[in-house]
């Protein structure tokens, strides 16, 4: 995003999420990397203990000349040269040419956005967890109020307000999962030096990579990830996995909210979605964004796919377009996930106005459940003639459909009108919708307590 | 693709997965589905026993009227209807009727697509395991012989050719479980009538679909997957990052077989890339089509995601944009996989080029090691100056830069010319690149075996 | 598309583009580029005028050994060198060594691009002309017919059936000369033999260059564009754009389709759309192809941009990318084209429900402007006090909102029923709808005359 | 990009660009609108001209309360509420309430969006002229300076490096119109109200359109085109053609730049791609981010494409998604530009080594066109078989090709040394080459000078 989009606070990226990734963030992600790289090379003893302590000492943000480094990276290209100049400077004449041993720019880097990322997790996580919580509450409250189904945008049978919001629910709960294995194959040490062969380091190169992950929290690999893209690839596509999702929630939930439909409304914001000319619009705001930010984060997906692509032992280009999409991809899609748990906690159910839509088709949503119904006393032909006609008045003079069906006497002279409006009761004719509510919140349910 | 593409044979998409997507299979697996179902239905009671017969012995591609279903398809919007309705003449006035019970439309399409998919992942398992297995071999094979490791392309330190398969099959190694897993999400049965409710099978709904999995030998789940399309996204990822690391691989070959490079080459095979104009050329024909196809795949990916986004409870749109992004995918990875798979097995290697190449810079790429490992008896400091004046000599002036360094009295007092050469082998500095071979075979050996 | 895409009929790409990518027509555009070649040629006297007449009288795709092409084709990567092997030996021993003479395969693939994309371009024009009268004719026919507008998919402002279309209609008169534009980018020569300087022609280089180009009717360009696809992609974000722009008027009928809107319907084909079980559904079939196959389209538009970042003289990968992307952008926007014509030119228009939709939110839709009409007999603060009750009274307890305005002593003490209904009349809200009508159908109307 | 990206300068985006899209400057646009509207209606004589003065004279973005706008934005989802809340606060009592009037959100963000790209195409058309320049100097330079010509990443036939730069410029030509082409197409006023019919004006709408369009330099449209994108797609679109230029020009002179070929690199700047370790590098860091910010354009063009199909008359989350994709498209292109124009001026040539690397195949990339000239005296037969066997002499005990021929009695009987030399002087093979360099340089000149 543009610097300009900062105009529009949280709606594409939550201030928790632009913080993991801002540039001071990254800087200290990068000194957290070099801090601890002294560290383990202190405890493998390939450095003194006390050049480790006045590495980490000296190692605070506050004190970098940032300016100076933007300059650096601008005319070197990257910026773990100018960060670790400073470092060296800041850690003294003794301790500053231990800064940054044996290392190579992509290991700090790499490294650095790991542990940003690990921290980024952690947030998506949180949202996902709530999403699913709420959407779980409300599939239990909602399980018997139905509402028209909808195939192709046409009322097709009735189901129930809790079944489609199982069906929001059920990719949720294998998506926690997703996220995290996408999780832990990106917890991962990037360790190789300038080729990945830790040439610089002799016979101590393994060693001190197993110090530093051990240092960092992080899995060491069997081999260098410079040129293997895969993890963050991985943590992209399943972003834009969930996101995919909420994207299909979001319509839905901005279809609902039409106002030829009206059936259900994001959380009331005064002012939100506001156009004072416009008194009675409700605007689908969180929607927008949720459907706009998914976008985004979809675009971006082939970039990390093709950044795999990189060349050689370093790739020049394929991994340089990584800064630009891997960041984005996790913060819009914490707008996409924040969005979708407000919506999720939030919203506005009218279940009067669900009935009242159903309705309008007459009985045609149910009819052919009713013939079926009718047949046991009727007969499968007269069953099926009694209710085309029934449909064909309700729909044309604009007749009730239960009062169509009892003007004809094949039906009144079995039915009365009270076994007839419970044969007309849509939630009849939801089949297995209960079914699929109680599967899913019990699914839902324990992938949340694991 | 377009048809012209079939021009082309395998090198847009194998035979083998073509003939997965080709229009008779499609039919072929819809049939499956529908006679399963039958089956399912008689087992479970909903239908009679001989309908089903009927029905299974009806359901023969070979009989079915094409260009009626192709009329009634573009009619219809999709291909069940006319299929059904010529299924059910050909199973007869009494088993007619018992055809497609209970199913709609997207039943048994995504089914069908189902089981297409899982013979597409088959082979596309195959043909990485090959792949991996051909590396693995040539990892060992290669682990000391030496080359330049480059980064941003430019020579950097040595490494070994072994190295270098190593980094190439590091990725395959988890790739393997990124397509079980995508299969297993894949292998799930679609079967939720009109709105997924399978309201017209009454009670017997979930008994049918459990009977219907079993048949099939498909996973039951919680819910419809109608407008959760997760499973299919994630297999249009996963093969998104498999086809990443391949064009990772064939971009390297392709570096490497360039003339001013020629340390390895595509598999001969006389008239391939072949102009008759130019004999000498050794185009890099495979390649292409690795890097072709994977771009292919890359940006079909996103179709997939935004697939996600269905409205309500069948989408309008996105879902039907599934049907030229899927197949596609699959069909243009068969050759990706296919293509790398015949450049891992038959490449040839030219390792006396790769070091005369690694020679080309004098003693450039290995100066710093060399003067670290003179400063043993020279001091740093006197170590520092010989290398840099010895550099200068062999850049400047073409002379060896093992006599560069003899010219130097400091040196020549110490070493004779043997233990320079030695000092000089660049073996000597390739770190842990034998380490990375070591371990990255071995964890391809443990995952070909599982 | 996978080959199963067949199975749809025109539904990803109608007959007529099909045919001009079919296997048959590419080989045929080779052929005429060959025959052109060597016509041009023998006009400049670089080869005899009889084997130009040989070569033209052998070139039939009649006679070809399609399987050996194919088989050719995988082993060499690229169709021209079988079949110019083939056209030499039907030209028989003295014509058949001046076949394909100082061109190179990419000279003849493009250049059959080329005239193939031609005739793709002349069938999108027809489509868009189609698309455009049918619009520019609904425009006006419901110049009148007042509709809700809406916003955020909230009804906002009334506007007119003829605005809506006017909308639809006002991007394509520009797309045509975007149209025009990259049809005339694209029919341009490629001929510069291996490297595109036409070494092998020696002096009649460029002679033969301009004399090809007048054969084909082709412009000759300054260089040779085998590493420059400018013009090819282009073409694809142009087509890229129109889709973009007939995937919102489908976006639009699939919403104004909507059983719970239906103010708009696609043209009635029996059968279309229809499920047996569900006969009161009229499913926007053919917006839902027109949305898959635009965002086909979009999504290989990528693929075009990144192919122009080509290697050297001839691309490793990017060009080859282009044949798996060029012509299905083509097909795809065939069948959006199609589909869009079939919508504008048939579509159903229940103006009487939009009238009643307008009304569904009681005098809402108006109250800002009837408060503003009010406001001069009653005086701004009072008009909108009145307004303000009514609209409470109408929205809550569902009173006309006429009758909930004549309630008001204040307002039924200067207007009579007839004033008020005047007054409420939406079409007095419009403000320049009509306006835009006449100014979009006039431009239209000249850019089709054009 | 993320925040974390303003680390790296101008490396993704250049200042001035940046600066074109930053909050304040977005903000001013915005006023720009607000205040240009006010003057418009003051003309017209739709507000009051001292309400137009004081609008004017408060739009001032240094006082705004900027966290308030960003609080509000987030409430009501756009900043156009929150802004105009304070302006006219700021505009006092009397004047205030003429602010924004009978304007909608879109109006203003939309136009404010024409104003700052108006100053972006200035930019980047700087840029582009100066590239243009650039090259088209190079192309006369090296005008007959030889280089291999490589196809498919080999050897192929003799080039001018003037011919090279010809082709990275010819392309750039035409792109300048197409850059004038869309930016006229942008340069357009939105002005339509809440649904686009300037309903709150009255009969004032279209003549206060006139005045605005006149007020602000921009074209008055027939229609508003809120849920017309086609400009601002079609900008996105032409960049993304550029880009895809600039990205092959820098892909060859990543390529050219390998430590194995060294026949060009970018411009020296002291510390640039630098690593202590690896003093013998020079990384292609200009060409990385050519690469990596045109991947970004690219990845981001389909978001502008599917952007287009918004709903009704103002869009449910595509146009939400344009502000996240276009203010970056044109500010990662900013960077593919500016670096490109790095390059293109300061890029240094290395024409002996670019003779050297085209001696080592031998003879081998003249060897068919030597063989054509020896015909003349030797007769083709002859000819051919001379040099096929000098070739294998030359290229497999590394002979010179001349001396290998002269070893040939049929040679040296005939020709001398001298004109052996002649003969093989790969000056003679370039073909057209020359005649492309003038071509192209004369277009561009004419270009620049319009």
């Amino acid at each position: 995003m543009s610097a300009g989009a900062s105009l529009y606070g949280d709606l594409y990226g939550t201030a928790a999420m632009r913080d993991v990734f801002c540039m001071p963030s990254r800087l200290r992600a990068m000194l957290d990397v070099e801090i601890a790289l002294a560290q383990a090379e202190a405890r493998v003893g390939v450095i003194p203990q006390t050049a480790a302590g006045a590495i980490a000492a000296a190692a605070d943000v506050a004190r970098l000349d940032i300016p100076a480094i933007v300059a650096g990276t601008q005319l070197v290209g990257y910026p773990v040269v100018p960060l670790t100049k400073q470092l060296a400077e800041l850690a003294g004449a003794d301790a500053g040419g231990y800064v940054h041993w044996g290392a190579t720019t992509q290991d700090i880097l790499d490294t650095a956005t790991v542990l940003q990322l690990r921290r980024a997790f952690a947030l998506l996580e949180a949202d996902l967890t709530a999403v699913t919580r709420a959407l779980s509450e409300r599939a239990l409250l909602h399980r018997d109020d139905v509402m028209a189904g909808r195939t192709h945008l046409q009322h097709a049978l009735p189901v129930t307000f809790g079944y489609t919001c199982a069906l929001w629910l059920a990719p949720l709960i294998e998506h926690r999962s997703r996220l995290s294995r996408a999780r832990e194959a990106v917890e991962c040490l990037q360790f190789g030096g300038a080729v990945g062969t830790l040439a610089s380091l002799g016979e101590r190169g393994r060693d001190v990579a197993i110090a530093l992950g051990a240092e960092l929290g992080l899995r060491v690999p069997d081999a260098p990830w410079h040129v293997d893209r895969s993890a963050f690839a991985q943590a992209a596509c399943t972003l834009g996995l969930v996101c995919g999702s909420l994207a299909k929630f979001a319509t839905d939930v901005a279809l609902l909210m039409q106002t030829d439909v009206a059936e259900v409304a994001e959380p009331y914001e005064p002012g939100r979605g506001g156009s004072s000319a416009m008194p009675q619009k409700r605007n689908p705001i969180a929607c927008e964004y949720v459907l706009a930010t998914a976008r985004g984060v979809h675009a971006l997906v082939p970039v990390m796919l093709q950044a795999m692509a990189g060349d050689h032992e370093r790739s020049t280009g394929p991994w340089q377009s990584e800064e630009l999409a891997l960041p984005q991809i996790f913060v819009l899609a914490s707008a996409t996930f924040a969005q979708a748990r407000a919506i999720a906690g939030g919203m506005t159910v009218d279940v009067a106005r669900m009935r009242r839509n159903l309705a309008t088709t007459g009985g045609l949503i149910v009819s052919e459940s009713v013939a079926v119904a009718l047949s046991d006393k009727l007969g499968s032909r007269q069953a099926h003639d009694v209710v085309e006609r029934a449909c064909l008045l309700s729909f044309e003079r604009g007749i009730d459909f239960r009062d169509a069906l009892l003007r004809e006497p094949a039906v009144s002279g079995v039915y009365d009108g009270e076994a007839i409006a419970e044969l007309l009761d849509p939630l009849r004719y939801t089949g297995d919708a209960g079914g699929v509510v109680d599967r899913v919140v019990k699914a839902a349910r324990t992938a949340i307590a694991d």
